[in-house]
């Protein structure tokens, strides 16, 4: 195996520590956040640090970096409290990759990518419609990670849009039936394939293999 | 499409929403955490929630619920100061899972479950010797999330061990020549298929599919 110390990581170019730290926490979720002004421009943003952080009460964070592409995201969200996360799938990767170009803040991604606005109920924040599972939160907490001047943001789900026949008996959604995306170092696109649910871990038995529905096969 | 509001979220039983809500943010990582204390007992534990933080300086972070079974693994972070993180693959996914079961502090998660510690240079801390990517960190912070009780927890990178071939020109690590796994929900195990690498996103054109190399295939 090669060995990579601290000195020779200190050492590399910019762009090959970039491509080699970001290979290094495994898949990351693919998902756009859906945001809109207080004076109604939509924007919409590619993300993949989005992650769960827990169930009761329904919490989402992702982080956001303060002098990138993506801060319009953060600027939006902090006027209206209000964000969508629509999981990206096979269908519209390339549309998803494509809304991180620098795009001036008066164009919306929406437009310039292909991808199209959804709406529910009297919210004015947009959803994107080709995605299968997405959702809506309220933003809930900004905590400033001082180490290297990123942001987490944390939003509370209060509504859930997701293709029915993905949602299984226990509540699993099958995203792979979605053909959601993950992603790997800084672009690189994948779909997937199931090995299997496994069964809780016990002590004194190894795991046991289940179907999608999380009944044992 | 299925609209779930907040009413309904609130309704639902504990498990059912565990199972829901940990769908919502797409594919996570599947990675090993491995730590001693300072009388040398080992431990090693799964988390969904290792991501990106920032590739100058290398930091990655997880997140920690302090009542779980994974709570030895922060305590020994605290007293060492560092930790491995390892990518499980495919060839030990039921034992990484298994890590997760309820054992005793005295007992070591690698005997139980049967994965091999590993050790480099001077260092105490153990690596799963069947990992093909993994590193160890120093710990650089612990941010508290007040909203849930959970905790972010920070560390750099100061070595990798990756198998030599994964390693492309630009520092891309090709994770899914190596069986990397991802994780949908609580317990749905991934392997991977790319879709491409992308081009980076500039205004006016649309992204390139790229090889595995980052070149124009």
């Amino acid at each position: 195996m090669k060995h990579i110390n601290s000195q020779q990581l200190s050492n590399m170019p910019d762009r090959y520590r970039a491509c080699l730290i970001n290979s290094l926490s495994g898949f990351k979720s693919a998902n756009l956040i859906g945001t809109v002004n207080s004076q109604g421009q939509t924007n919409l943003a590619m993300f993949s640090s989005v992650f769960h952080l827990g169930a009761s009460p329904a919490l989402i964070g992702f982080i956001t970096r303060p002098h990138s592409v993506i801060r319009h995201t953060l600027e939006n969200i902090k006027q209206t409290k209000q964000y969508t996360i629509n999981q990206v799938s096979e269908d519209f990767y390339l549309a998803a990759h494509q809304t991180s170009a620098r795009y001036l803040r008066e164009d919306s991604e929406f437009t310039k990518t292909g991808l199209s606005e959804y709406y529910i109920d009297a919210y004015n924040v947009p959803f994107v419609k080709q995605s299968r599972l997405k959702y809506l939160l309220t933003l809930r907490d900004i905590v400033p990670i001082t180490l290297n001047d990123t942001q987490l943001v944390i939003g509370e789900v209060t509504d859930i849009l997701c293709d029915e026949d993905a949602i299984k008996s226990d509540g699993y959604v099958d995203i792979e039936a979605l053909n959601s995306v993950s992603i790997s170092g800084l672009d690189s696109y994948h779909v997937s394939t199931r090995l299997s649910r496994l069964s809780y871990a016990q002590t004194g038995s190894f795991p046991t293999k289940m179907n999608v529905d999380g009944k044992i096969s």
